[in-house]
């Protein structure tokens, strides 16, 4: 899906943010970069900013004009930091890319990013479907444009992913059976009896502050040998210095 | 809540990512921005890239070490472009987010941002409770810093947003800070030489995998001087029966 999206920098100032936006879609495994009317590209610093993703800059299509960066394209969503007057639906960018995903598996879709500091004009906005705009401070909101592309990107990238491929860590070893846990809570009883920490004829509520804390931890196996070597180091006799 | 969140940015080496990372956070209404050991800081490339956001560099603080900048902070996540073998509880931004905005009703919390080109150290990573992986192309995964922490903080500003977000996290009791799970570590590792547990030869393996279990755990006031209170207990001699 994510080959079907193109991000479209209209009129770029900076090249250093071109070559910055195109690191960010390589990240996010987009690929397809638009540039209408440049200032300057290619050009040393947006090589430089790109790092690793230069394939992206060296296959860049530029274009004279928006509509011929938006050619083919079945839907169109312009980034706006600003809340405009326009009535044009305004989705925010995980909105956006929940919309994208969804569409671009029948059309190719662009997504507009405008100048550095006034954005997109009212009629390139015109030929927008939708905007997109990032929730930000709203004494300071306007994003730097890599930035912007590196957030589109991002919940695009989220929202490419098959629902409940979750990051978590999946191979992480399991924690010990309850039973395991018991036989390490009355070696810890025992041995806490043996250092003189706790008092053999009341030991409930401290028993159940450490039981607390250790179930929080779910100690693996690994870890659960550790601690019972602990335990047994500590109820042995002192070694001499 | 997002006044209690740091961004800390460990030994960054260009100026220029200090500044654009500075205005990512002002963009996304964070303020506290702390540097451990840059490499040219001030700098007028941080402040040229910074924009209007010049007055986080002015107010950042810049430390020597990085439990210096972690100082009162009970929930640390560290940034992490790879997937690790340390087995810490990994986190995407919008998991980390959910957390970060849970936990920063009741205490400071700090996420790190490494180098450029070597992220954080293993070292470093034992210090945080988890890790924060931002999903991205397995082939080209690395994103520029700044640009992570825009995908971070725009995940912030949006769970701040969220309906409810001030809800949950009732009276329990908060997590001690980082350097008090520091000293804690000193007297375990102390505490396991003088029993012959540990090699104080070679320490470094069987500490990291005791961090990670308390950092799983996160001991609050109460259950941390339980601890102590055991570790004082196993060094002194024995008591006769």
């Amino acid at each position: 899906m994510l080959n079907r999206v193109r991000i479209v920098l209209v009129d770029t100032s900076h090249p250093g943010n071109i070559g910055a936006a195109a690191r960010a879609m390589k990240n996010m495994c987009l690929s397809r970069l638009y540039l209408v009317q440049p200032r300057q590209f290619p050009h040393a610093e947006a090589t430089a900013r790109a790092s690793g993703a230069d394939d992206l800059l060296a296959a860049a299509v530029v274009c004279d004009s928006l509509p011929e960066a938006l050619a083919g394209c079945g839907l169109v969503i312009g980034a706006s930091a600003r809340l405009r007057h326009l009535k044009i639906p305004q989705l925010d960018p995980r909105q956006c890319a929940g919309r994208v995903i969804d569409e671009a598996q029948r059309m190719d879709v662009a997504i507009i990013f405008g100048r550095e500091h006034s954005g997109l004009t009212n009629e390139e906005l015109a030929l927008c479907h939708y905007l997109m705009h990032i929730p930000s401070n709203p004494d300071y909101g306007s994003l730097n444009i890599a930035a912007a592309v590196q957030v589109m990107t991002y919940e695009l990238q989220m929202a490419s992913r098959a629902p409940g491929a979750a990051a978590s860590g999946g191979d992480e070893e399991p924690p010990v059976a309850a039973e395991e846990m018991e036989r390490f809570y009355s070696h810890l009883r025992e041995t806490l009896v043996d250092i003189g920490f706790l008092n053999p004829d009341n030991p409930r509520v401290m028993m159940r502050r450490l039981r607390r804390l250790f179930n929080r931890a779910r100690p693996n196996q690994v870890e659960m040998n550790i601690l019972r070597g602990i335990l047994t180091a500590a109820q042995k006799p002192r070694p001499r210095k």
